[in-house]
């Protein structure tokens, strides 16, 4: 059995209930670090299961680049929460602000995979397929090569799969950066779209 | 013909060139209002002649709504000009953002008439003229109260048709303050597009 003290310091350490903190440590076997993981995979969990409740809450992240004395570039993100307690927080607000500065360096054209339209999907399988028979590749190994790269492709123009551009403030994907943050304030979180207008550009939502 | 002093008076007052300014002060028989005005004119009517030349340039003005502790509405607009000289000026920066704080106020859902598809113009049509017919508005006056209305269908929600939405700054619509703005500075400028994300609400382009 752990103990109080121990317990405390993990729902300190965590945020979780005291439940739940004696259970981790039980089935950590009291091992301290071994129980914050598990609270943090079960969190991810709880987030993810929460993932059809209402989110009518958020806030508007912004980021403006300015070049040669004005702004030429804006971006806008709608960071969606279920209660206006957890958009109101600083932490949740910060990353609604990341989450735009990402966007105007990489320039994303969806948020999620299942927002790619199927056409450009099958372009990019076909551009795959021919690149890889020109190099040469055997007939019996392109699916897999196409299974492969077109990974890359999602990496390259889906924003929760590609990596947080400030590794310093978060090293992983966008998507695993909100699912984190779905998982300390305890609800669902997402990026529900972004805009993006550069001088001269046209729009990319 | 005018002496040398009121042509200075009024290039400080408009910031025509020496000829313009002199043959304003001619034609408008030494009156300086009068000449100010034909300046006035004048520049519009060159800003409108200069509107088939290339814009590449410009700033993006912002507005952020705060409620509750967070932004909850943001608009970003693309405010094109010529030149970068242009862009780069305050007054120009500061009518970008003013534009982007009306259009957060007045949520128009154009940047100009001819971008108003055909089919939401005839279904306002159609709307209008069942309206009038429940008035009980003889048939022969049908097609010019049509006319009449459909003109407050694009004050209602199209951008250069909105009055702009603080009066003490700027008296008239937006259209005319872009106008007032094209001509005052020398070049062609226009606004290119307009979005908006609210917490909750959808992207309105």
């Amino acid at each position: 059995m752990p103990n109080a003290q121990e317990v405390q310091q993990l729902r300190k350490a965590t945020g979780a209930g005291m439940m739940d903190a004696k259970r981790a440590l039980e089935e950590s076997n009291g091992d301290f670090e071994r129980a914050q993981e598990l609270l943090r995979e079960q969190g991810l969990a709880d987030a993810r299961k929460r993932s059809d409740r209402t989110q009518t809450q958020g806030a508007v992240g912004s980021y403006l680049h300015s070049q040669a004395d004005r702004p030429v570039l804006g971006v806008l993100v709608e960071l969606a929460s279920e209660t206006d307690f957890v958009a109101k927080s600083a932490e949740f607000q910060r990353a609604a602000n990341d989450i735009a500065m990402h966007i105007a360096a990489a320039r994303p054209s969806w948020v999620k995979r299942d927002e790619v339209p199927d056409d450009a999907i099958e372009k990019e399988r076909q551009l795959i397929e021919a690149q890889a028979r020109n190099e040469g590749k055997p007939d019996d190994v392109i699916p897999k090569i196409v299974e492969g790269r077109i990974g890359s492709f999602y990496e390259d123009y889906v924003l929760y799969d590609q990596t947080f551009v400030n590794s310093e403030k978060f090293d992983g994907t966008v998507g695993e950066m909100v699912d984190q943050l779905s998982a300390q304030m305890g609800e669902h979180i997402s990026v529900n779209r972004f805009v993006r207008v550069g001088v001269g550009e046209g729009v990319t939502e």
